[in-house]
């Protein structure tokens, strides 16, 4: 579809201008004033235009257990994940359908999905996913989250663990899989790439690194992983390598400029160093980190070393919501306790850039993607500036960051398709995912994880907390 | 109008019931299962029933700059904020309803508005705000903002700035307006009430502190202030009191337990005791904490020592939105990055009980509202459980207060009277509002304030930033 937006708010340097932007087969062809109008006219009178944003990390399956887990850090809070884990294919569309819906409605137009296999079925699980993305119309980034040893081995000490079992399927068997994912599903032209996702140093040998690495490396694919999320990794990574684990990282060979890594928590400078020199990219995801009690990344210290940052949901059961906006607002005033001089603060425009441009830097796709330029692909988003939430009028930018906008999205364009046209979804219907959703859930509380009790003293002791 | 909720999920101790609700003449009548139908009925199938929750501090005319002011600490957003109040009646007017609509369509059904006061025209614009409060239908409690020094002598060392001047009008002539407005407006009965609302140490003598004690005590009004929001207020207490700034709010007796006070960021442990001992309440506001670089108050270890706390969502130029649901996720979770051993972390349950009861026990209204109990008031508020944001379903109170919902007010009851029927209000006509706040605002950026130069290097050495 042909289309141009007239008279669309668009951020300059100084404040704003109104723009015209021409879309001619999924390419942004002319950005200007006073542009012939090609294809369908979009009124873009009282709308703010921008790039979609990326949710750079997310684990879409977990929405089916968002609002139940109880507030726990991270290594407890896994138990209480993977003994409730949802196992069929039906659940793992349903919940990817949910999470890029949520991610559409909150500005966002593509998804990087570290995506949960189910044993056995993992090209199946995988094939879901994707035929839910590509239902929807939203651009998505498929890292299979492979791992090659068993959950207690994540914990320091963890091999102190009486569970403590090999991990049921082989580094070779593993890597396999993700190379017959790539043969079958890695089609970027049609806006679904696969990427190489360790899970992290927690819970990935060094051979499966490497694995990746030279697949990545045969295929083009982008890298993501988990890097540093608690303090308790950062114990493991010095157990483990007797280095830091961007150290360790960087010597396998994992960092480079298409890879990025989630959360970043517990970085020290010399990690943020080596960050800025591979030109890796850190994942914020603020309010997982703070559901889980991780810390506070320190995003202001990395932007200042020239590390590319880009902001993720992070999987819904640890957040517990997919809504790009409120991940950016968080993750941007979160920094400004940490440093009382304001001028090193993140202003909106530049939680906008992180957000749009910075996502697609971590993907390596920043020459196709992330801004409004001519022969860029046409994922936009339109505001409507005359929504409740963002009114009175102020800074359109400001409002739409600091604010909490709320029904806000006028339209979405994904390679030039129209996926959100008014405010409504064109691609599926809302009422039925809705229902469906509704069909299969029912009201919890007070869920006991029998893993929880196995681990939980083994944590306290680890992490000195009185027994 | 009497009325009878049937069938609606409530949370007890453990988990969840289904709870009827009788309400006559805006008493809640009767609780519990397999009530008779009185008045009218309403169906709570796939809905949770709550109290309201109290919006415990705000500035309602902030609204008309949210968005704008650029990231900065409260001391040099403050500059930008007075530069360009707006000083109009209908702007006062559209503001309170704004922000009584946010409020409401985010489970709040009372408002503490920290009322900014024209000069000159002080009862006036009390009386403008209570019309607007009453017109939508939220219970307000009204604390005239004053103070007796003027904005310099708000920071340390404030008497060296060149500015310093005499606040245009006398401490006497300002608690004579306060007596006034208490006079013209206070009818707690009629769902107004009028607080003493001194601005905080930073701005008031002790002789305004005492003055309000007097008419607090006279009248029976709670007591509102702000405490400790910055660092550089805990420095500024120092050089004025020789002592902590709670410490000297004891001694000159302006603690109670009808006394609230927003923020608290920089408290100490001998300032939480006294809390503790006066029964004070902290009123969080955790988005304004954030974006204006305060810091994270020690709600913790508040709750600790049995100091009451409720959330607020401060005015929206600090925040900048009016969603309750919001503040009172980031309040709840925030806190988790404080203390490493998550026994002691807030749960969503906990959440809401300092929402509703926390919010009445800080007003000294808590005989009367904050919890579903035979004899209080029906300030209640049912959720569609149905909406997307809350589904899959799973713990309906963890979805609420983790997730990030949207659309999800089902009705909302003030005293009995229903202000939201089927997710629309019934008192006032939002696209209405939404009009004259389009028409009455104008897109802006890079706004300059020529207080902000003023005042920014004195901040700066003060603060031992680099110049």
């Amino acid at each position: 579809m042909n289309f141009t937006i007239k008279n669309a708010l668009s951020p300059v340097k100084e404040g704003y201008t109104t723009l015209d932007i021409q879309v001619m087969e999924g390419i942004i062809t002319q950005v200007g004033q006073n542009l012939n109008v090609i294809g369908t006219l979009i009124d873009g009178q009282d709308k703010l235009v921008l790039p979609g944003f990326f949710n750079a990390h997310t684990h879409s399956v977990e929405k089916w257990q968002r609002g139940i887990i109880p507030p726990l850090p991270l290594e407890l809070w896994l138990a209480h994940l993977c003994d409730f884990a949802p196992l069929d294919m039906e659940r793992v569309y349903l919940s990817a359908l949910g999470t890029g819906v949520e991610t559409l409605l909150s500005g966002g137009t593509s998804v990087v999905d570290h995506l949960v296999l189910i044993p056995g079925q993992e090209l199946e699980t995988i094939a879901t996913v994707i035929r839910a993305y590509q239902t929807l119309g939203i651009r998505a980034f498929i890292a299979p989250l492979i791992q090659d040893e068993p959950l207690t081995a994540g914990m320091p000490e963890g091999k102190l663990l009486a569970s403590h079992e090999y991990y049921c399927r082989s580094t070779d068997e593993t890597l396999a899989i993700v190379e017959q994912a790539v043969i079958n599903f890695h089609q970027p032209e049609k806006g679904t790439s696969i990427l190489v996702g360790p899970t992290g140093i927690q819970l990935c040998t060094d051979a499966l690194f490497t694995g990746c690495v030279a697949l990545s490396d045969r295929y083009q694919l982008s890298r993501h992983s988990h890097l540093l999320e608690t303090k308790a990794q950062e114990k493991l990574a010095a157990e483990k390598y007797e280095c830091s684990a961007v150290k360790h990282l960087q010597e396998i060979g994992f960092l480079d400029e298409k890879t990025s890594l989630a959360h970043g928590v517990w970085l020290n400078d010399t990690d943020i160093e080596i960050l800025a020199l591979t030109k890796s990219t850190i994942v914020h995801n603020p309010l997982s980190n703070l559901r889980l009690g991780s810390g506070i990344a320190p995003i202001l210290k990395c932007l200042r070393a020239g590390v590319n940052i880009s902001f993720g949901c992070d999987g819904a059961s640890s957040n517990d919501s997919q809504d790009l906006l409120e991940a950016i607002k968080i993750g941007s005033i979160l920094h400004n306790i940490t440093d009382p001089d304001y001028r090193s603060w993140i202003t909106p425009k530049q939680s906008v850039e992180m957000a749009c441009l910075g996502g697609a830097k971590g993907l390596g796709v920043h020459n196709h993607l992330g801004s409004i330029t001519v022969g860029k692909k046409a994922d936009l988003v339109l505001y409507d500036l005359t929504a409740l939430s963002l009114l009175p009028r102020t800074d359109p930018i400001g409002l739409l960051v600091l604010g909490r906008p709320v029904n806000v999205i006028d339209s979405v364009w994904v390679d030039g398709r129209p996926i959100v046209v008014n405010g409504k979804l064109t691609t599926i219907d809302i009422d039925e995912l809705r229902q469906e959703l509704f069909d299969r859930s029912g009201w919890e509380a007070g869920r006991e994880s029998p893993t929880l009790g196995k681990i939980e003293s083994h944590y306290r002791r680890i992490m000195s907390l009185s027994t």
